[in-house]
């Protein structure tokens, strides 16, 4: 997605080998008229199978997904990191680890949301070493409901997630990828 | 708004005399039609202002702000609640108590996303106690930024928050103003 490419190499900054910061428009501040243009990318991608549900992870995966569920015209749901006085006390649970804050957490979804019937498009932020796409794939395997694909923003082709979803043959769309980070310098795969 | 109150009455659950659950459709599963809706009826209210950003707190607001700031034609900056390794650390920061969770947290913005050429819209999805929204404007006052004013989804007239926001000469646009629970039962204000 060549809009979405641009705005990385204009906007992104590289922190070491591994962390490509994109706050100023995917995860922190949300430029809104190129999340419109991601969910119609995604729309345009997954548009042709019957998507009941998209389902994300707060924090970052929320504003993704409630501007693509507007072309599908379809609900969100987003599991949930923290156990929190209001949820629901029957959940979906699954248990994530955290790479960026090297801590493993639970996440949830309350058994209200997915059911059986359900064809649930995934969609996240970042796609790295696919512990949250992992777990989000847990969640709706617990309710019976069927994986229909999973879309990425930003996957890392240098870390293990991509294959690991193409091993479990999950339809994986992911927007841009990205290489290895050289001397602070982006380079996409794909 | 009508469509909201329906919505309220029909999908919303009393829980104890100060607890109204809307998980179904505003803060866990989102409806997204309705979030349009929601995000219309912001724009009537406070399009005529110069708003340059909308700012909200993760992880609720984020939604109801994306989908109301594809309306208004500006970015979304969503407030962080933890300490992340990924976040600035040049950030503005207060710090917020929470009724439901019992606890304090940081909450912050990065210094890059706000200054004080900006006309800040605040949105979120419950006003209580009012705590968010006192702690988010305190963040846009550090800025140097102007709040052009606070939209709220559902306030609760038994608590304090909206009489400290209207005290403070904040102009404050309430879609649904839920009245106390009786028997279960929701009444609304305004």
């Amino acid at each position: 997605m060549q809009l979405l490419k641009e705005k990385i190499l204009s906007e992104g900054r590289v922190v070491g080998e591994e962390i490509l910061k994109v706050d100023s428009f995917l995860n922190h501040q949300l430029d809104v008229e190129l999340l419109q243009a991601i969910g119609q990318e995604f729309h345009r991608r997954f548009g042709h199978k019957k998507i009941t549900k998209i389902l994300t992870i707060e924090a970052s995966g929320i504003g993704i997904a409630a501007i693509a569920a507007t072309y599908f015209k379809v609900p969100v749901v987003f599991a949930k990191k923290v156990q929190s006085r209001n949820l629901d006390k029957e959940t979906f649970k699954t248990q994530v680890y955290s790479f960026t804050k090297q801590t493993n957490y639970d996440v949830q979804v309350s058994k209200r949301y997915m059911n059986s019937s359900d064809q649930i498009l995934i969609l996240d932020d970042f796609l790295a070493n696919g512990r949250a796409a992992l777990g989000l794939i847990d969640l709706v395997e617990q309710a019976g409901a069927s994986v229909a694909g999973v879309g990425i923003v930003i996957e890392k082709s240098f870390q293990e997630g991509g294959q690991l979803l193409r091993e479990k043959n999950i339809h994986l769309e992911s927007l841009a990828v990205v290489n290895r980070f050289v001397n602070g310098q982006v380079t996409f795969l794909g």
